[in-house]
């Protein structure tokens, strides 16, 4: 066997939050090296002995402060030889959603600074990160339509308006507001609560939680969430 | 940067055919090494200056004789650091579909025997490639439903109870005969040819085609193939 393979491994973590109604990803200022202050994802090169969804935690945590229980991997950026300047680098990258109000950022190691984008509105970053955003971005899109995870971004409590606004923002796109509520609600996943909440000169809105458990038990009955073509 | 790195990157195809009405997988007996005699998923290690693409079909036409023009990533394994028990290796698989009846297997480098076996019928294969095909089933089944891609496995023309036999085997379960055929022609992507053929002592049946051309056309506009609960 060829055990002097010059080719190097690394994972970058794809962290979408949803702010202020626009879906951003979290990035980092690079501190050192040829990508010197350029925003890049976190992320680095894989240790010895460590497996691949422990090196994502571990960098995510240094580089950031943030501390995630799952990541879903993505994709493996490889075929291209030359995607960092340096070196082969294959990259394993990972995708993961949080709500970033529970988050407090801490750029340390290797950032200089961890900030929140704006998905619409990011600069050039480092290496091919912009491409793999945009990669996390086709994946999120097409997981939001069969899987819940839109709650994974939202508080707790929302009013109803939000998860809609959440939907047009993140698929890009102009929502039937009548179909998707009726879809939504169907589902009997969604539960009122007593408050509301007043937004702008609005009628206060009434805010809802989203029954995780109750779906967990209904996926495992073979319950299918489903929310195309709204 | 830590150049000192020692992981090794590796490449795994897994080719599924349907032969005989039953989904088979592509494997090779190892003919060196630590699983020397085993029979192991066509992969190996990437080339320094290669792509993850490039490595994986030059793995699986040194090793079976196959030429496949297009590979799909399945997953990247690499949280087990003990998966090879030589060193630290991170495997990406690739997942991909064939008719056998187009390809001549013949076993060559580090392949002592390539041949394909029911996945149903699998003996304990080297490394973790029993988990790698177990996940490559679940992409299977899951693409099955909402794209056309069963059809790269049939031959050209085929008479509607392979197509029907063919989602009934790789979902592993009952088709509603009438409600599969319903759905099937409803997307008005087969198409009838003028030949019939006759199998065991039943009627000859009619031979279709499916319209691939039609099928990209339609998906580029926004048509969603979708096979769901069959």
């Amino acid at each position: 066997m060829d055990a002097k393979q010059k080719i190097f491994v690394a994972v970058d973590a794809v962290v979408f939050g949803y702010i202020e109604s626009k879906l951003q990803v979290l990035l980092i200022k690079q501190k050192y090296g040829v990508m010197k202050g350029k925003w890049v994802l976190p992320g680095g090169f894989v240790k010895d002995e460590e497996g691949l969804t422990d090196a994502v935690k571990r960098e995510l945590k240094e580089e950031t402060g943030i501390t995630v229980s799952y990541h879903e991997q993505l994709y493996t950026f490889g075929d291209d030889v030359k995607r960092d300047p340096r070196l082969h680098v294959v990259s394993v990258a990972y995708l993961t959603l949080v709500n970033p109000s529970k988050h407090t950022l801490k750029a340390d190691t290797d950032a200089e600074d961890a900030q929140w984008f704006d998905v619409n509105k990011l600069p050039k970053l480092g290496y091919d990160h912009n491409k793999i955003i945009k990669v996390g971005l086709e994946r999120l899109k097409g997981k939001l339509t069969y899987e819940p995870i839109g709650f994974d971004l939202l508080d707790k409590e929302f009013p109803f308006s939000d998860l809609e606004n959440l939907y047009g923002t993140i698929l890009g796109k102009e929502i039937d507001r009548r179909n998707f509520r009726k879809k939504m609600l169907s589902f009997d996943l969604l539960q009122e609560t007593e408050k509301m909440r007043k937004e702008g000169s609005g009628r206060p809105a009434k805010l809802f939680t989203f029954n995780k458990q109750k779906y967990k038990r209904l996926a495992k009955e073979g319950f299918h969430f489903e929310i195309k073509y709204v």
